[in-house]
């Protein structure tokens, strides 16, 4: 809970001002100017070590002040024993000592005059009493001092339009999904599987134990932030509902928010509460507050990359008709299921589009939707299908289906890339989101990036490109609702 | 429709000598001694080159004789005019011609005494009237002379125990999952998913417009078929539906057949209907006859592969009670909601189980299933906690969850390989079966590689390890409902 908002008299007499200076508090755990490492270490085998590397690597543009009681030359940068031997005014000091000593690093941190730290030390409220009553002492000093926590138990933010990665896990790449995520581990994993399916971070936290700033404050944080235009979380379970439903209904009107929420079994409630401890509530209660409140529920944390994906690089359907491409007919018939099962129809093409796809596709080819322009189909065919499709007033959304050809002389990294390039800039003009899916495993990534690079969200089987498509529909229908008044 | 069989004046009189005849007749496709390609070519730019260089490349150990007008010398070997210009007996004829002189030539190869022809060449039913007339007159020729026929209008078959590529599409990694495509196109998307996915095929078909070998037939000589321990499908419909019913009811008390039925919404059905002409059938039907008959249903082609991959290496569970491992909690909370939400319960572990994992596990590791063994959990304590878990008798599988770790001085290839090398020769100790999930994106697949090798499936997600453990205890059901006489 974050104190200095929530726990004020009036929490909700919230003015302007206040707000604003919220926003500062946070905004110095992703872009300070400069930071301190407390208990950075020259061993690989020490977390300390991970975040000075992590720094240094991501290439942060501010000075980086290492503070080690060991050490006199840390990363080749001289080392100080106390941040209080530093003369440079400080934004952001990052905590990884053991747990019995980081409230009195705190309380020197508060003299020093820093205001935001994020404490990747274990050992508190997470193993039990004796943690517990650690954590009050750090929040207490922390309060006394006016200093923003996050932590402490946590692997701490990255924000790649600053260069900043103060965490021990590994860099994001850039991009414009605002993360948030309760497990250190698996918000490190989805930043892993991120990269690989081309979804980029624009900021990244974990928050640990969250003693201080909340899920609520940095969803409120990443709605007024520029860089980030879609927003994901893995939620275990909230602990401040009040201020979560107050954030997601300040939010989603204009941005959209992207949950995994885990724990929604019984049985997973109960490993959740094991996990982080928290009260994961009844499943029914979070179902039907996201769909009130527009929040996108993935079922898995790849899907909620396959979403937010789709969410940062297309614009919005404007309803439920999908226009499918293929040069494969079985492709073509897993996306028209995939599209049946998430609530998406794929209507018949106008006239005058079956005319004009008659002028040019091959004898074989079907002018149904899906709209099966065979494997010899080459760039040329692709685009002029496409631009004909996404010109019919039936339809309000498309997926491109191929099926990589590695025959009749094809290549598939030339295919893709030559499908790829003549749709560059071509995409934009359409004015409706157009997704992709190449199969063919390893053979399909070169397509994949490409079309990535352009902005054409590529996914590896028909059914996750009809699911992205589904839950942009559904948001597109909750933000006229809430434009409408409801 | 076979009609060698089931065209056969009482179809249901078959003896085992027209069942081993049958064998014969199917087993030329996959296990020829010799293999002429008419069509053959030198010109990368017709599929006649592709069939040559992928039959040369997968390095067939008999003799390929190619045939052609064009062209003297194909692929540095001499070319024939015309099969009858052979003198060496030939197994397997593979045709790729226009489709008007296909008929003259099966009348050749019906003289030089062949008996099997893959009729890669499409122009038949597949584009209208005068196809369905061309391809008839192939049937009724074929018959003539007894011999059976796979296609046309397909890619081919292969058999990577006898290193034989006879198709136009990129070869699939040996292994022991026969699959069976009615799209040739995703055949070849499935068989190059699997590579990346480490399912390796035993054989593969895309039997095409089906005019003679049909999908029963070739489920018949998969159940029989040594090499092959589980069965795939992608159907789109079946002309045979008596013979399908008949060949699943045999086949799968035997051996699991996972089936992704595409066509299985209304609009999917139509596009199934505009693709291959199959009536895709009443969903309902279909859902029924295959729970009746113990059939598993994937819901993508993706699942298909990772059910597959289970049942192909390992064994299967006596019951739905699934121990969870995980090096982060998020993880193991999200393994265990996918459990709940396919009929698996992760059911507490006995007092000497727990007992057991207290003596060796941190302080801070949880000891409920999921038992979390925290992030710096190295190979040893891996081994320790499955070993321990796998002899609870709460338990009859397991899933054991890894987000690769970056710090701490832990490589992900190194500690993967760890880990993997430590269950070496364990695995197949428990009799339980053993399901991994390695998350973090490319950083991860070095460990996936190691785990496979050593017969663990590994997946990228929780939730494709809980499917793919509920689909095996689902069938197991099966199997002891079908020994017990229903």
């Amino acid at each position: 809970m974050g104190y200095s908002r929530y726990n004020s008299e009036n929490p909700s007499a919230t003015s302007a001002e206040e707000l604003a200076a919220d926003y500062v508090g946070i905004e110095r755990f992703f872009s300070p100017k400069n930071v301190v490492v407390i208990g950075a270490s020259n061993s690989p085998r020490r977390f300390g070590y991970n975040v000075m590397k992590n720094l240094i690597e991501a290439g942060f543009d501010g000075n980086i002040f290492p503070v080690s009681l060991k050490e006199n030359i840390v990363f080749e940068k001289p080392a100080y024993k106390s941040v209080l031997d530093i003369s440079d005014p400080i934004d952001l000091a990052i905590i990884i000592i053991p747990a019995a000593i980081v409230s009195s690093t705190v309380e020197e941190c508060g003299k020093k005059g820093i205001k935001a730290i994020s404490v990747l030390s274990g050992g508190f409220s997470e193993v039990g009493t004796k943690g517990a009553e650690l954590e009050k002492e750090v929040t207490r000093v922390a309060e006394k001092y006016g200093i923003r926590i996050v932590g402490p138990n946590c692997v701490g933010t990255m924000n790649t339009h600053r260069d900043l990665n103060a965490s021990f896990v590994m860099y994001s790449v850039k991009g414009n999904m605002g993360f948030i995520t309760q497990s250190g581990a698996l918000g490190a994993a989805c930043s892993y599987v991120s990269k690989r399916e081309k979804l980029g971070f624009s900021k990244f936290v974990n928050l640990g134990n969250a003693c201080d700033v909340s899920v609520p404050e940095i969803v409120e944080y990443y709605a007024r932030d520029p860089d980030t235009n879609v927003i994901g979380i893995y939620l275990e379970g909230v602990k401040d509902g009040r201020e979560f439903l107050d954030a997601i209904s300040e939010t989603t009107p204009i941005k959209p928010i992207v949950v995994v929420k885990a724990g929604r079994t019984e049985q997973g409630a109960k490993a959740a509460s094991s996990h982080t401890g928290s009260l994961a509530g009844s499943d029914r209660i979070y179902k039907a507050l996201f769909k009130q409140k527009g929040v996108v529920r993935a079922n898995s944390l790849f899907e909620l990359i396959d979403v937010a994906k789709a969410f940062t690089k297309q614009p919005l359907p404007k309803g439920k008709r999908v226009g499918i491409i293929t040069n494969a007919g079985g492709a073509g018939v897993l996306a028209t299921d995939a599209c049946s099962d998430n609530g998406l129809t794929v209507p018949s093409l106008t006239n005058e589009t079956v005319k004009a796809l008659r002028s040019f596709l091959p004898d074989v080819a079907i002018l149904n939707n899906p709209v099966d322009i065979i494997a010899s189909a080459n760039k040329d065919c692709y685009l002029k299908t496409t631009e004909i499709v996404a010109a019919d007033k039936n339809i309000d959304a498309l997926i491109v289906n191929c099926v990589v050809p590695t025959f009749l002389g094809m290549k598939p990294s030339e295919h893709a890339e030559g499908v790829a390039g003549a749709y560059h800039n071509k995409v934009k003009e359409y004015g409706k989101p157009v997704v992709s899916c190449w199969m063919a495993g390893e053979l399909a990534e070169p397509g994949r990036e490409i079309l990535e690079k352009i902005g054409i969200p590529s996914y590896s089987s028909p059914e996750k490109a009809a699911i992205a498509l589904s839950y942009m529909a559904d948001y597109r229908e909750f933000v006229n609702r809430v434009k409408k008044g409801k």
